[in-house]
């Protein structure tokens, strides 16, 4: 009996998938996951990692007005190459920490699938259906991928940065309409081109604007080489030198085709409702709700003790006095106090607030504690459970099951719209009346034979 | 007392050196070195893994004779820039298996290092002699990134890809003047994009190529990067969650600085006689001098058992059964069946009679065996060692302690010539006008106030 082939199973399903096989309110998921995206590439318009990128992404290819390129860069209205387009706007859509995450996989599908794809779409005339039909395959690829790679992998690297490669390259390798055998050489590529550590966060690098960019440009590259005939591993994630081997001590290859056709990934993917690291979420929502429920104020509290997972206290742990708005977003304590003062850790709140006195006295008071219920339930279910003690001596609990954005408590497409409106006001990266225009197009994605420019 | 910072050090000794640190044979250590790259560089020419990867560079770019760019395309000579530059040359200059090597590290540093510092001079017009203090610094830090990964990084990771990006990284920085923070965050930028795992090889897989290709385009933009303020971790190297902790379990940090200033690594690296990966080397002299000593021909010889470090076994040993040109230059019995009849495995001799019935014959009676004192010497000497058994029930014993091409046993400034031209005459990447020209165009690149072409 010979050992299955699980990589290649994978790959099989990720090249022979069909509009047919997608349950209607997957497709839909997907729409609504693409407009969220949208609002989070124009969000990185004037972030000064972005426009570094960016400007990068532009001065290697050879493209002007007058020599057009055939892929959109969505912050600064240029066109260029689909492996630069790709680099620049998966950077651009990972900064304002509101980009979509799958809470088992803990990665991030949206930042690293979608401006793959859409690079690729538009510069082959693509419709929006083969668009979204892509894009499906790389959320079940690279989910699935990230949840092979499991924890001891997420302790040391970047998820989204190294499954992200194999995400794009699905849903690049779907769009050029590789086989089997080619989707499975562009995973062999992809995935030895993995990369993205997390040390960056400690000193609020920028890296993680860079492993976005990284993986949809190594992804990208990855399906066009394997069109072109380039051979790559055969067992790049499974094998005895690949992926898991080198990157984790935890790797269950069951994971690589569990549920494939049946369980869609793409429709548990979670909507970033605060503007930080998810993390931060299900406590941030449970210390809401004790707010609401109690009436209190923040002068009330005399400290919050978040019940949390490991990998909150691996992420969030290093980052005890943020010296930059991006790495407030990986503080509890500073999210924590957001909520507390505004019922909101949006753009505008970590802009403008984040190293106030009161809201670093507050991020003071507020600790971690590892709890083994949420512990237990992580990463499937991502618990938020808050002790909050208060001045006069009482202690109150706070829990939710599903923070807002969930699969269970999702977002509607009126919230959908309205946070990427929010998103495009707050950097500047689109007027209303382009926005508007914009996401009213995606809504209606599904009916374009073809995909021209998201921002006219 | 605070714990040294070993990685600033190093960024800063790549940042800071100057032509006046660097003694003279170092110099012209590196410029045998640079023609000994060219022309594995124009050797690429022709290899289906190299065109798929220069079409893909080629095409990324918006360049065209009339829209020229400013970084040479050498096995096309076409221009782009430096970024897709790099990424080609460095595919083209790690097929033929005749790129340098360095022992203790396992790394090869010309086929990094050259394409992305040379794309890099070439567009800001340095001089010859910043191209050459630019390959020492990126030398000097990927050889010491190489050997503080360990062999249990090699194990599964390819050292020419993981490291390759620091090396990158280090002369493109130091060919843009950054200063040492700059270089801190350009190695921060790189080590997070390493990559490069070994499964590839058991495939026959073309991934060795993305390694080199991925290593110097990805290192060259961590150097641009910074240089426009891209911030890094600072510690990527030896930090809580940086490389030494995802991918080795016996990195050493007291080599990133070993020696600094003093110790030349670059004078350490070998030259590749035989076009073979430089495992095969020493077993394959020890052969050629036993044959040799006595007279032998392959007909007298019923097996050879070669006496081997573990790192052999690791690479080759997967390979018993050889499908093509580039995977039989992994494979030990190959190797020397080549050299047991034509005295040299060199291209020729490995396109023409690589799968030759006696050559096959001849591979499946060679065997590996671990054996202590070249695995103790091991990777700082890579001593050959073969027990010969004859047809007639004699067994003699070959020995050599450095493999020709190795420091102590070097190429003459004639032999490299040579080399370069047999390897241009090999895949017809130059006529020998042509390449005469370039190669003396190297020979004197220290007098050139402005690098051009090397291909005109």
């Amino acid at each position: 009996m010979t050992t299955p082939h699980l990589s290649k199973t994978l790959a099989t399903f990720a090249s022979q998938l069909k509009i047919g096989d997608i349950p209607d309110d997957v497709i839909a998921r997907t729409e609504d996951l693409l407009v969220d995206w949208l609002g989070s590439a124009i969000a990185g318009k004037g972030a000064r990692p972005v426009e570094i990128m960016t400007q990068f992404a532009e001065s290697m290819g050879g493209f002007s007005v007058t020599n057009p390129g055939t892929a959109e860069i969505l912050i600064h209205r240029t066109s260029t190459s689909p492996f630069l387009a790709a680099l620049a706007n998966a950077a651009a859509s990972h900064v304002a920490e509101q980009d979509d995450v799958h809470n088992g996989s803990v990665f991030h599908p949206a930042t690293v699938v979608f401006p793959a794809a859409l690079a690729t779409a538009q510069t082959i005339g693509a419709s929006g259906e083969d668009l979204l039909v892509a894009a499906v395959a790389g959320y079940e690829v690279g989910i699935r991928v990230g949840e092979f790679l499991g924890r001891s992998h997420y302790k040391v690297f970047h998820t989204t940065g190294t499954a992200g490669t194999l995400a794009a390259a699905a849903a690049v390798g779907h769009l050029l309409k590789l086989n089997p055998t080619q989707m499975l050489h562009a995973f062999g590529s992809a995935g030895t081109q993995s990369a993205g550590l997390w040390e960056f966060l400690r000193d609020a690098a920028d890296s993680k604007q860079l492993h976005t960019a990284h993986a949809a440009a190594t992804g990208l590259m990855s399906a066009y080489l394997a069109q072109s005939g380039f051979t790559g591993a055969e067992h790049i994630l499974e094998g005895k030198q690949g992926l898991a081997a080198g990157m984790s001590s935890d790797a269950d290859p069951s994971k690589l085709i569990d549920g494939l056709g049946s369980r869609w990934t793409l429709a548990e993917t979670s909507f970033k409702y605060h503007a930080s690291c998810r993390h931060t979420h299900p406590a941030a929502d449970a210390l809401l709700q004790v707010m609401m429920a109690h009436d209190l104020k923040p002068s009330d509290i005399a400290k919050v003790e978040t019940l949390v997972h490991q990998g909150a206290i691996d992420v969030l742990g290093p980052v005890t006095d943020p010296v930059t708005v991006h790495q407030s977003k990986f503080s509890m304590g500073t999210v924590l106090a957001l909520v507390a003062h505004y019922q909101f850790a949006g753009l505008q709140e970590f802009d403008q607030h984040f190293h106030d006195q009161e809201i670093c006295a507050f991020r003071d008071r507020v600790t971690m504690t590892l709890d083994p219920e949420v512990d237990g339930a992580y990463p499937q279910r991502w618990i938020g459970k808050v002790q909050v003690y208060l001045q006069n001596g009482d202690v109150l609990t706070g829990r939710v099951d599903e923070p807002k954005g969930d699969p269970g408590n999702t977002l509607s497409r009126a919230e959908i719209t309205d946070k990427a409106m929010r998103l495009a006001a707050f950097s500047g990266g689109a007027t209303p009346t382009e926005m508007a225009v914009a996401i009213e197009r995606l809504w209606n994605i599904r009916k374009q034979p073809k995909i021209g420019l998201l921002i006219s």
